[in-house]
C-alpha cells in the first residue's frame, strides 16, 4: 500500500526520519539523562523505540498518558510533570503503583495535599523558573519539600520547564538564559533535596551540559515541527499531515487538511513549494510558488507547525518509509 | 451531580442556552429555509433537537458526517457541501442512499466523476462566489450542471459560500457584500437549474431575506463562540470549555484547559473577570481584572474563540442547566 491509497486527511510518520531522530538525541542526552515527554506524540508504539535507544524513564502532562504507560508496561519510571487538584483521577494514577514507579509533582499546599490523599507515593517539587505558568516561589521549594516530608511522601527532586525560552533564536542568548533560569533551579534543588533536576524541552536539549539538570524533558524532537525547525537542530521533520486536493482554481488549490486535522496557534502549516494562504475548518487553501496548481486528487504533504496539539487530534498514524506504508500505530495516549 | 464534580477538561452545553438559540433561529430561517450545518456540533443528538424546532434537512463537511447521520435516522435531506475526489468514500455514502436521501457538492470534472463512479445519485453544483476556497468558476457552473445531467446524476441545484464575508463588522457593508456574492449565485442558478440556492453561515444569516437563497447553512449558531459574539445576532454562548484552577501564583492562575482542548486560530479565549495571557499545550494562564487571583480547584468557564474545531477535540459533552449536570451527549461525528 502506497501514501495514494490512503484515506485523508491522515497522520503519517517517517519511520526512518522518526529513527534518526531518536538516535540524534541520544547522543545529546544519553539514557535516564533523557525523560522523553510523552505529551507531544501520545503512542506507546513510538515510546518502545525511545525505550529501545536507552530513555526508559518518560514525563507525561496528562493522568491518561501515565495510566496508559503503565498498563502498557512502559512504567519503569513516569513523571506526571503537571498539577492535578483532583483527589479521583490521582486516585487512579495511585493504583497503578504496583506496576509502575509513579511520580507527581506538585507545586502549592493544596497539590500536596490531593497527592498524599489520593496515596502518591512519590512527588517532586515543582519551581517556576520564568515561565508564567506552573510552579511555586522559588523561595518555597525547600519548605513545600519539608511539608511533603512530614506528610510520608517521598520527594525525589525539583522540576523548573524554562518554556519561555524555547524559541529564543540566538543560540548564545538562549544558552545565557537558560543557565539563569537553571541557577534559579538549582537553588531550589539545595533547598528541596533529592537526586533529580528535571528541565528543558527540545528547543533546549542541548543547552544542559553545564545547568546540572540530570535529565531533559524532551519530546517534538522525535518527529518535530516547522516551529521547531527554525532552530537548527539537529532533528528531521518525521511527521505531516496527508491531504489530497480536492478543488483548484488557475490561482489556488485546496486540500481537505483543516483545523479539525491539525493545530495552528504557531502559526500556519507548511507545503513545499507552495504558499499557504489560509486554513478553515475543513481545507488549507495554497498556491503554487511557480508553475501550475496542484492536480486535483494529489497527495500533499502538510508540515504543522506545532505537532503536539496536531497529534492528539488523530486516532492513529500511517507509518512510512517513503511513499510505502508500512504499519498503523495507535495515538493511544489521547484524552485525559 | 454539579460541575465541580466534572472530571476537568471537559466540554459544557447549557441546555436552556441552546433551545433559545434554536428558537431564536427558527424564527429568522424557519423550516428547511435553515440548513443546519453539522460539522459545527458533530453531534447526533443536538440535531435532533434542530430536527425538532422544523429543520428536518442538514449540512455536512465530512464523509463521516454525512454516514452518521443517515444511520441516526437523520437523512430525510443530506448535503455534502464540500467536495470529494475519494471514489471509495463516495462508495461508502452512495450505500446509505437506501436510507437517506443524499446529495454531494461538486465543482469540477474530476469530482463529477467520482460522484457518477461512486453511485451518487443528487449532486449540487458548488459555485466560487469570492472566498478563495472551493466551487467553479460561476461561468462554468451551467456547462458542469449538463455534463452531470449526461452523466445520469440529478442536479439539484447551487451553493456557494460567502465565507469570507462572515465577520464584516459593519451591518450594512456586510448586507451589501452579501448580495453581491449571491448574485453570482444566483445568476449561476439560472444557468444550472434545480430548485436549491444554498448559502450563508451564522455570521450571513439574517442577510438572506432578498437574496434569492433558498436555504441558509448556519452551525455555529447553536451554541456560539467568542468571535461570531461580536456580531451581535440574538444567540448566546451555550457552551464553553471547563477547567479548574490547578496553580496559581500573586498575579495570574492557571488552568487545565490548553490547546488539545480548545482552538485559538480566531484568537485566545475568554473566561469572564479573567485577562487571558496565554494558551500552551495543557494550560491558559489568566490573570483576574481585580481583586486576588482564582483559588486553587476553582471551576473555570472557557469561552472558545472558535467553536468548531473545539468541540471536534472532545468525545462527549455534559449538558447542563446552571451548574447542575443533566446528561451527557456524544460527540459522535467525529474524524473523516
Amino acid at each position: 500500500m502506497t501514501i495514494d491509497q490512503v484515506a485523508t486527511p491522515a497522520l503519517i510518520i517517517d519511520v526512518d526520519g522518526l529513527d534518526r531522530n531518536i538516535a540524534a538525541m541520544a547522543v545529546i542526552r544519553p539514557g535516564t539523562s533523557l525523560r522523553p515527554h510523552v505529551k507531544a506524540t501520545k503512542c506507546t508504539t513510538l515510546a518502545r523505540r525511545q525505550v529501545a535507544a536507552g530513555h526508559t524513564n518518560f514525563t507525561c502532562a496528562t493522568v491518561r498518558e501515565m495510566v496508559g504507560m503503565a498498563q502498557a508496561d512502559l512504567g519503569y519510571d513516569l513523571l506526571l510533570a503537571n498539577e492535578v487538584v483532583d483527589v479521583e483521577k490521582l486516585a487512579a494514577l495511585a493504583k497503578v503503583q504496583d506496576v509502575a514507579k509513579i511520580t507527581v509533582a506538585i507545586d502549592s499546599d493544596e497539590t500536596l495535599r490531593a497527592a498524599a490523599t489520593a496515596g502518591i507515593e512519590n512527588v517532586l517539587i515543582d519551581v517556576n523558573v520564568g515561565l508564567p505558568r506552573c510552579g511555586c516561589d522559588p523561595e518555597m521549594a525547600g519548605n513545600l519539600a519539608d511539608q511533603a516530608r512530614r506528610a510520608g511522601l517521598n520527594v525525589r527532586g525539583v522540576m523548573g520547564y524554562e518554556g519561555h525560552l524555547m524559541m529564543v533564536m540566538d543560540r548564545a542568548d538562549q544558552r545565557r538564559k537558560v543557565e539563569e533560569a537553571m541557577a534559579i533551579l538549582r537553588r531550589a534543588a539545595a533547598d528541596v533535596g533529592g537526586d533529580i533536576i528535571s528541565g528543558g524541552g527540545t528547543g533546549s536539549c542541548d543547552l544542559h551540559d553545564t545547568t546540572g539538570v540530570t535529565e531533559v524533558q524532551a519530546g517534538s524532537y522525535s518527529l518535530m515541527d516547522s516551529q521547531y525547525s527554525k532552530l537548527g537542530l539537529p532533528f528531521e521533520q518525521a511527521m505531516w499531515i496527508l491531504g489530497t486536493v480536492i478543488s483548484r482554481s488557475p490561482k489556488w488549490s485546496v486540500i481537505n487538511v483543516g483545523l479539525k486535522s491539525l493545530c495552528m496557534d504557531h502559526g500556519n502549516p507548511s507545503v513545499s513549494g507552495q504558499s499557504v494562504w489560509f486554513c478553515s475548518d475543513e481545507h488549507t487553501t495554497i498556491a503554487a510558488d511557480e508553475g501550475p496548481q496542484l492536480a486535483l486528487g494529489a497527495p500533499v504533504r502538510v508540515t504543522p507547525a506545532h505537532i503536539d496539539p496536531t497529534i492528539a487530534m488523530h486516532e492513529g498514524a500511517w507509518i512510512v518509509r517513503g511513499n510505502e506504508i508500512i504499519d498503523r500505530w495507535n495515538i493511544d495516549l489521547r484524552g485525559w
